[in-house]
């Protein structure tokens, strides 16, 4: 298959293709920059070395849609809606890993990002996330990549919610996250001897990831809880490039005798999803999830702890953000939208130590 | 002042150093270290080279209380309940930087510590926060200083408990915290190629500073709230060295039409408090509490946002686990005990970037 | 083909499983460790949860030697050569990642390592640098794994030595390095609070790879320039878990009216050689080597500047001391002796940026 | 004494206004930034909060002169020179940061910055480095302060030139500094995410300092020497915020029989100067310098190690390139200019660990 890349100049881009350029079934034709159109994309991305000779295009429909299948958006929120219109157009299906298309209500999308320019298509799209949407991918024509922290929540909530094991309130997402999250232009936030060594809050409230996580969650409450569900999401900037730990603080409904119910809650999730890996009790050792050890992987880690104290059940998921977070998961909905195992291209080993 | 410290081979009797050494009314005249006795306590604080030519010595507390007014002992958990009875005998004023004698509950000193071996003398000592307990410090035989996560927790809770504002429960505390605060000793969790880059969850239930958090805030709840009071509290391992950031997700009794109510009583906390410092708005600029800011000195930064989309309030507060945390707090005890000033020796300014 | 890791519970044994258990031909049939013997090899490697079963067995030779074909130790200096003998007699072929036989002049081992048990066999030891002895691996019994800071070196030297640029006096090796390269063992040291942050200097003086440096590229210099010819080396611990990189300041013995001459010598070593990747100019950006961007991959970047105010050369060099400086360096001469493609299983791409 | 900061918005800015808010006989009257103009001081240094309310006013001279006795120039280099002319004629002293007026050799200022606009101040002006021109400094109306790897490798060079130990060539300088060293403006090349876990050459040849070491250190070699004497300096990025270790490789002229004539060169340079602290062998443990143990302090940490392979001295020096390689300097400068003790509002002890 051929594909093209639009706005590959940023992580995503590069992860995209620091990917694509070792998955079996795949040609990268295109991709596109307005800077640094001309240069090689190895300028910023000094990892493909000698591993490619393509050089940035402009981001022309025409062009970058001739003899492609399918084109990847990695452009900032509010331009994937400019082009998507006019992709559709030239029959190419299209990955987007922007939020553009990644909520069904309106309001809550006017609410973070702003007036959409073609609603319309909203309803078209289906949220790029394997473990929930499998069936759908298949067939769509846009596919909305979740949201790195809204993945790293789901990932945790999901298990437990379907199961009905705890309450629709309070739902805390306490997430810690690198310095790729927020992109690749250079800022007074971002600069090395402001940003090394902080835990610096950034998104204690009104975190824009929040309407995809209730959105996804919210099906599987009944009527009653769904009124009173809300999820409460904070994001953290810690001193790491990549990766998210999320620490999410859920109540039971009714605290059980033990943890079987929960462990089957995760493994009944987990089950036919090879990305997700629950991490907990093994040979007597005790580990919990950590980005530490599944950067440059498509691995969402999962565990949990219940607190012996109180009905409080702390879950944890570790992911990395350009990876499983973005380019990865992008990839394996494009492993399922051509009819691969889902694990093409993206059975990297995690490196350890790091 | 002759000041004696027991247990001065790790980072908080360093930090005790550090500070003392530029203490304007107060001499070290002992150190002790039973592996390094005879050596001078450079060895292990490089950063006291050629500013004291003191040395360690063995812990024995006839030598030690000679000239001696005040003894800190920065002896591990369970150590300083062993020495206290005869230090108190030989006239001297204990600060004990351990987790000895800083609950009044025993019960639950039982459950996260195991038995106490001279329950009698709990009574005795006194919580040495000093924003709580200023006048019981002053005349205090036994100060017990507190849990350098309990501070972070309570200085950021105590505010909103005490002006009436928030829920008992549920009290989310999620805290991210720097190397230093598993001591000084070698371990396969902090051997810096698996600590680096980590974001580890390591206490997310079960947190022995659980207790001094219930202890402290309880009493400002009335008697049926303070039934289902309960604080939650979860500790990340972050890479850095030093500093914690924690993160309190709380629910209001009743949302505030703005957020006056909430500035007054943080501003009422802090008002006599040199040590506090409330950081949000100022001249246009939001910024909330970050350790990178504050490492170093004695400060607790403390900030907070509202959840514009619940009854969540977010309160983060930032402290040097070593100073404000440990030796900082103790030294600010000692100056109260003295008459002096509480900011005597403690004028440190931050170093930033850094 | 089958194989057996000795000494699998450090990280060299790690990364050779994280590597082998991608590699198409082969099968690692045990993997040793006397103290988690019975342990599943994940305890210590988490990035392999999941991905596979093997458990550590005890490093007995006649179990570890049954159905397998080549041993690869990861043994501890001096550990291997008390091991080799009876491997020998079992008839397989052995990869050592010690220093144990890396050493032909016998004087400088014992200098810098003391007494060699089996000095006999040192002779029919290969110095596994697949640049340098490609012919004499593919049927050496005993191929020694160069170290890694040895590699970072050569690398840079080689090239313009045997092109006869530079002279034998003074040849100066800067090295900085991650904390993988100390090892496994908890240690003060490397305790995180106090090896973070550091600029170390460690080994300014006297480092144990100075003569295999020595003894590589020695016999590309004539005969009166080998008498003088001496490598300074120096290496310093620096805040990063991998990677080397090696700032080599050398002198031409006529400087070169352009660069020309240099580019010819590094073009000429490179080129039959898959894994060190040239980075200079391109597309006019500027590039010199950096271990972030090859963290993880077997590729030894290689860059130089000619010093416009004298007749120094300053060579750079980038590797991974677990990969090239290691466990992939030990995979490729393996690829070399089943003659296999060099690249065979070690094709991962860099992450980008980590 | 009154004085003022031109240019107070960067690093160097900052770290002047921490170190002189707690100067003992100092007012800071004016602090300027152009694009800050209104704002507090506290905006870019969040460690100020509550210890300053200072505002950022417009660079007039006729304003920031008026009761003004001191001015410190923390403008980017070029800036100075086209100030200094009118600061002298309001009769202030003038203690410059930039490197402006660092160079009598007008060619090599030529070379490495540019045309000068006024040549003839650059005599009047005294190379602010108390360890060499205390008596000058007492007196001169300019003082330009080091740059911040000139420093580093002065107290590294001087004690064994002036003692005639060392060759004039080749004298390698092999320098690794923090973030902070490129200053406060965010650029791609200091972004965090590619700016995190480097090793980066970034100054191999021709970096601008090296003449401002061959200005100070020549004049001790004789005048055969003096021909042939080059200083080849190169400088690496890595991760830390504050921060250069100097390791300074340079050929024994006859090799001591022993360490003694070195140890006397450094003791001799040492003696007076309360900042130059010579780290080495205590209580039988060895210690080098690292930037870790100085930051934030106007210490310059110094060892060395005799190769004993070779004729090679192996010199390293440590310190805070905003501190004693630039603010802390500067007010050394300025303690010696008002006839205060040099350690005046200077006698921080460094953090450890940090």
């Amino acid at each position: 298959m051929r594909v093209a890349i639009i706005g590959g100049s940023g992580y995503a881009g590069g992860e995209l293709m620091r990917l694509l350029l070792k998955h079996p079934q795949t040609e990268i034709k295109y991709v596109t920059s307005r800077k640094l159109t001309g240069k090689p994309v190895t300028v910023v991305n000094p990892n493909l070395d000698g591993l490619t000779s393509l050089k940035y295009v402009m981001p022309n429909i025409d062009l970058v849609t001739k003899d492609v299948d399918v084109v990847f958006l990695a452009t900032p929120h509010g331009e994937s809606q400019t082009l998507v219109p006019g992709l559709l157009e030239k029959g190419v299906r299209i990955i987007d890993l922007s939020a553009d298309f990644r909520l069904k209500n309106l309001k809550a999308y006017e609410y973070f990002y702003g007036q959409h320019s073609c609603p319309s298509l909203c309803n078209d799209a289906v949220y790029g996330m394997p473990e929930v949407n499998k069936e759908k991918i298949k067939t769509a024509r846009i596919i909305a990549v979740p949201g790195c922290h809204a993945s790293s929540a789901i990932y945790g909530l999901l298990p437990v919610v379907k199961a009905g094991l705890i309450k629709p309130f309070p739902i805390i997402v306490d997430s810690k996250t690198g310095s790729t999250g927020a992109g690749s232009s250079p800022s007074e936030a971002d600069h090395h001897p402001v940003r090394a060594n902080v835990v610096r809050p950034y998104g204690l409230t009104g975190h824009r990831h929040t309407a995809e996580i209730e959105e996804t969650i919210a099906p599987h409450f009944d009527n009653a809880d769904k009124e009173i569900m809300k999820v409460s999401f904070s994001a953290h900037a810690v001193d790491m490039v990549r990766g998210i730990l999320s620490t999410i603080h859920v109540f039971f409904k009714q605290k059980p005798e033990d943890e079987k119910p929960i462990y089957k809650a995760f493994r009944e999730f987990i089950k036919d999803n090879p990305f997700l890996r629950f991490v907990k009790k093994q040979a007597g050792v005790f580990r919990l999830p950590d980005p530490k050890t599944i950067v440059g992987t498509n691995y969402c880690d999962i565990g949990f702890e219940v607190d012996p104290l109180s009905d409080r059940l702390v879950i944890v998921t570790a992911l990395d953000n350009l990876v499983k977070g973005a380019a990865g998961n992008a990839i394996q909905c494009y492993n399922i939208i051509q009819g691969l195992p889902e694990t093409t291209g993206l059975d990297q080993i995690g490196i350890f130590p790091i």
